[in-house]
């Protein structure tokens, strides 16, 4: 997706060779008219699935994924990461590894919001070493749905997540695939 | 806003009377539909001022507040709840209480996406006792931007949120106001 990419090596930084931060207009501002975009395209990469519910994660995720909601016309659901006491116990659940907070966290989506009944596109931000990914696998799993694919708006490819999941026979349509990251320069695929 | 309203009364759930979930359209399950149509209504009460971003919180805000944006055009700025290692250091902060969650947690903003430049409107997906609002109204005034309103999306009319900040003498706009909740019964004010 050319707008992403151009938007990533204007208002993204590199940090390191392995840190991207897109603060500017995804993480912590947010360009909803790029959203509005981003929903538009994995509607278009997805066309051909009858997608029932979108899945993501907060926080990063929702803001992609009410767009990718809108364009598909069907709900989105996002998981939570952290115990509420607003949250029903009757939930889907599994654990996350976060290397960025380097703790393990748990994910929980409610049992009433996904069925056998359901087909899933998950979306989220980022795709690194495919962590997060995997447990909204997991959750889809738990539900019994069907997993049409997952959208992912940032792939890092120099990362095992990408490989990971497509070797799992998933589904994966990246936005933007990094290749390479080093002296504040990015490469894409 | 009655399609608001009428949602409420179909898929809300009162708890007592003092708790209302809206987990399936809102806080949990989204419906981008619903949220566009927000995001319109805050733009026309909102129409006569000259807003340059939006404010919110994670993680339910997300959602309201980037169809918000759409609709003015203008981006949108979640603050962040927990210490990530990923954000700037270079922030605005402040302290919430939860009542909620019973504790304490920090609010974060990035300096590079506030300004004394900044016109801001406050969105919010509940208001209860103000906490979270107030949170928010402080880091906009370390920020020196000028605070324009507040748009919230359900007040509970029966807690002192909404009289703290009018009296305070903010611009709060509700798209639904709880005057009452017994009995599994929502009355709207």
């Amino acid at each position: 997706m050319d707008l992403l990419k151009k938007r990533i090596l204007e208002d993204g930084r590199a940090i390191g060779n392995n840190i991207i931060k897109v603060d500017e207009f995804l993480n912590h501002q947010v360009d909803p008219v790029l959203m509005n975009e981003i929903g538009k395209e994995f509607k278009k990469l997805f066309s051909d699935r009858d997608i029932t519910k979108i899945l993501t994660i907060e926080a990063s995720g929702i803001a992609i994924g009410a767009f990718v909601a809108l364009h598909f016309g069907v709900p989105l659901v996002f998981a939570k990461k952290a115990k509420s006491l607003n949250i029903d116990d009757d939930v889907y659940s599994t654990s996350v590894y976060s290397f960025t907070k380097r703790t393990d966290y748990d994910v929980k989506v409610s049992r009433k919001y996904l069925s056998a009944e359901d087909n899933i596109l998950i979306v989220d931000d980022f795709l690194a070493n495919g962590r997060a990914a995997l447990g909204l696998v997991d959750i889809v799993s738990q539900a019994g749905a069907s997993l049409e694919g997952i959208g992912i708006v940032i792939e890092k490819g120099f990362q095992e997540g990408g490989k990971l999941l497509r070797d799992k026979g998933f589904r994966v349509e990246s936005l933007a695939v990094i290749n390479h990251m080093g002296n504040g320069e990015i490469e894409f695929n």
